[in-house]
């Protein structure tokens, strides 16, 4: 059994980490950290666990995570991600991060939308875990990171269409998420009788997943592509949906879209292509992405349905460590 | 006291205009009509009414309407709309229509989306009953089509950009709606447990307000505007959030936008200019529209929250009922 | 028209009293206070108010609030509250306090599950504000104590039982309220994603309504009466069902109960007899309050539901200050 | 592996079955049936099955069932399922029955509450599969019959209670379910705007699990028990919470309580016994029972949170086919 163990285990991705892990049949969860001030019997902090897992979270210790773990999800913010993340590769863990720290190739890009970059030596050869796209990577990476929820759902909606080159390099991606893609911390706007029967629209024009998203976009293009982002905010817990706005670069219809799309992932478990519009709760709990392209007037709109904690969050990475460790790529996923 | 009878009063849209009207200081409810099947006396139909209205629903009487009204809210599904509303008019009532028989003028365009036109005389002379752009019109208008919900939403956010031929005309609307906009009528989807914790798109590619908003769009502009129109549903009771992607055909900022959208609305009282996001809890229950418009990259984004059944339904169609009798115009709707 | 202020206007009680005197015919809004943090104009506070209402809430000045108001709502907490009513007695203001610091008339029950009390002088002329049954008593008060929501709703539903000796001294009420009732400040429990899809009971043992509720009923039934009273919270803004569980002395029937209660209640507004369960969205947004009695086995259960934000605070605020000052009773309430 | 029939396939405790025979590791699923209209494949059925179970959800054709499976879960509704039990046991299979029709063995009580009962000779063989308490006789049943959601949460919550007769033989249970629990037909309570936002009791005075629970209670007592159960609806999706109102023979405290229950509950892994209110979002999507005994006032309050559709039905279902085949009692429920 692969013994694993999870930094800032006390917020919503570290218990789906937990979650997964508790079913995985090659992998056993041996460590969970946080801040001291969320430390506590795992049952105490998360009470979903009570009975499931006997486990304490504890405040980071390196010598014993390293002499329990060999693979680390490391659950911090970003920032101070990039400050534990060196000290794990260093102790010969491997590492799947899900901050933002090592997902952005360009420091420039990265210091504009977050903070100056204090591990640019692992950055080169931090590997992006978008497990669709990047498996032969990711099989020998040490450092994994583990992509963001919107951008999941963007990239899996729009490869088919950037790598053939069907699209013009401008697209406009409308997206939803569930609040608990705004964490455990409590605020104002996410105060129950405030977001309950509520919806709108955030961080208009300048959301921090916008240039992973036009990094990841380019990528797979071979070309700059300009991505408009706009993230919505809706009242239920979890899942994401994006509808994305492409303009073709030729006619084509439903029927040779819908062709595309199964052809392109016709070997991949997770995703799974629609003939009708895609529904967050019928992925909701899952690691799959579900996605339509449909022809609409003159342009393409990709509909994308994931679950932000899932196959946005801890499942990748799980599906990630999988990759890694050569596990069967849905082991503990099903 | 203006006599007022609603037809169709047993569903949604109907509760809420005899909400507004049990208030309103110059108009008094005399009849309300239904289906034999869902009459009964109001406060069985709709409990929430119980001690506030002694009416009866009952089945629809032409001779006792006309003797008891002056002024009918017809709250009718289209198609069923146009078999009365020229009996209506014949026996010398004013008529504010809710369906979308006499919103397209091209009977053509209404006849592919909908079906044939049987009343394509009155619809000459209906007048479109969108309260702040049609004013002069409403006026002395014996029919008004009271505007859909979507398009009310998407016009009051983009007619500062169209009137001036600000943007290209391409017009992108993306906007999500509580689930009252549906109807009563139980059915799968928005069935609780289906609904609840799930969001998606429908009507992809082809929803029945399309037309209505490039008609409008047409109209303000003086030109032809492509309109691509994809709505969604959410698990909220009610409004609707519009997010409306245009492209400016010069650079602008967010203040020349503001000083536009202010300086065109400045004698509206339902029409509120934010400088941040519009959200749906803001203008529940309320006939208020709050608009934020804002440049994202090289786009505009316009953000329009409205209640659907009151702006976009009931409180819009007595804002046309006051404009067509001299009252105040926010008599019933504060 | 009456000058009234509202002290502590930040918070949601503040907001609904305030959305109740903008359309009051005899009362008019002319101060609004809070905390120095929590000032601003009233539309950044709660944007719904935007283009509604131009006051500033603005920190309390005693002399100020003096000179503009004859009658205040202090929306104040406990213990804040007796603080300044002293004040505001004795520069001649009416006051209609939302807190329980004027509620319990004996202050060793009060400092049980309160603290020491500091202004026993003003308890002690303080009329309890449950206008249905202290009416005559309130016409003339100088400080109204506001009921809390749950006395309200568990009062109102056993008052023709209690005072016509029909059940046994001891009543268990269990009871649910949306989460509006937790106030405006964001915490863990009321956090969302945390809320959402959740149920739960608080306060197991000892809610502070306890005592109110086994006074109220004291006075009523002329003996003591023991209360059993347990809340939950559900995943829904506002309203309280109460479920009032009672054993009464002799058998008795529905048709019976209905005939007490519609006979009890005959000339008040407010409080309908139903046949039926009622339910929170009917009296939602509403200053009614529905109840329907109902003999189930060898028990008499009582089924009421009330808005916990209107009936439960602001709106039976306003209904108590439309008896004082001999206003219509519902004015501003329908 | 064990081959799995699924009877009554196409509704919710239907998925939930289908969800966790799809990671049971001794157990496959070989047959899928349900009525005409609903059958298909089931990723047609229900979406979130896509690329995860390949089965049609095909019309009975006993034959075909028979060839197929060793043992079938039948979630038919009553009436209908003593119809098809006899010929499943015919057949020589076991059955695990979602009905109430073999749960009540006084069959007077079960046609004063349902219909003339038409299996009364299976009715004696069958066993209540109520796992905790009842493990023994499951063993060697080949009739199961599974229990109620609401009985499963009094029952657990009461056992340690009535078994050691510490309290009096009348008990009050007031419980709040969420709406999957009224299955996937939609009606009018449940149509998403006229639930959502609303909170009611119904079936008052006379719900059906009532006489279950009865005869539960009696038979732990070993002496007839009054209960009092009284049902809600509340806006959310899956879980029961139930507040059971009981009265202590003897004075006892929270911490003999505790220990009790502990003791009582020792060796069950689904069972777990709180020190704080449980809430209905920390059992939801598992098989556990969170239980909390307090002593308030003369009275005990015993709390207890469950799923309903799975330690409420399918989980349960499935526990008790682990059971019945020496299977580990968690297999494929973690």
């Amino acid at each position: 059994m692969l013994p694993v163990a999870i930094i800032g285990a006390s917020g919503y991705t570290g218990a789906e980490a937990i979650e997964i892990l508790l079913r995985h049949p090659q992998a056993k969860l041996t460590c969970l950290t946080a801040l001291p001030e969320e430390c506590g019997n795992v049952a105490e902090v998360f009470p979903r666990f009570k009975g499931r897992c006997s486990l304490d979270i504890e405040p980071l210790d390196l010598n014993k995570l390293t002499s329990k773990a060999k693979v680390v999800l490391c659950c911090l913010p970003h920032k101070v991600s990039m400050e534990f993340v060196p000290k794990l590769l260093k102790a010969e863990l491997k590492v799947i991060d899900f901050s933002a720290d090592y997902r952005i190739k360009d420091v420039k890009v990265y210091e504009k939308y977050y903070q100056p970059h204090s591990d640019t030596e692992n950055l080169k050869h931090a590997v992006y875990g978008l497990c669709e796209l990047y498996r032969n990577k990711i099989k020998n990476a040490k450092l994994v990171a583990n992509p963001g929820c919107f951008p999941t759902g963007f990239i899996l909606g729009t490869a088919p269409l950037l790598k053939n080159k069907l699209v013009e390099p401008s697209i406009i991606v409308n997206a939803v998420t569930g609040i608990s893609g705004a964490g455990k911390n409590p605020s104002k706007n996410f105060h129950f009788p405030n977001m309950n029967e509520n919806f709108f629209a955030y961080s208009i024009g300048n959301h921090r997943h916008q240039p992973e998203m036009e990094q990841l976009a380019a990528e797979i293009a071979g070309a700059d592509v300009d991505v408009l982002f706009q993230p919505h905010a809706g009242p239920f817990d979890l899942g994401i949906l994006s509808t994305i706005y492409c303009e073709p670069k030729e006619k084509t219809t439903n029927e040779k879209l819908a062709e595309l799309y199964k052809n392109f992932y016709k070997n991949e478990h997770f995703v799974q292509i629609l003939s009708t519009a895609p529904m967050i709760k019928n992925v909701a709990k899952t690691n799959y992405c579900h996605i339509y392209p449909a022809v609409c007037k003159d342009k393409i709109i990709v509909f994308t349905a994931i679950d932000n904690l899932i196959k946005g969050a801890s499942g990748q990475a799980i599906q990630n460590m999988n990759i890694m460790y050569g596990f069967e790529e849905t082991s503990g996923l099903m």
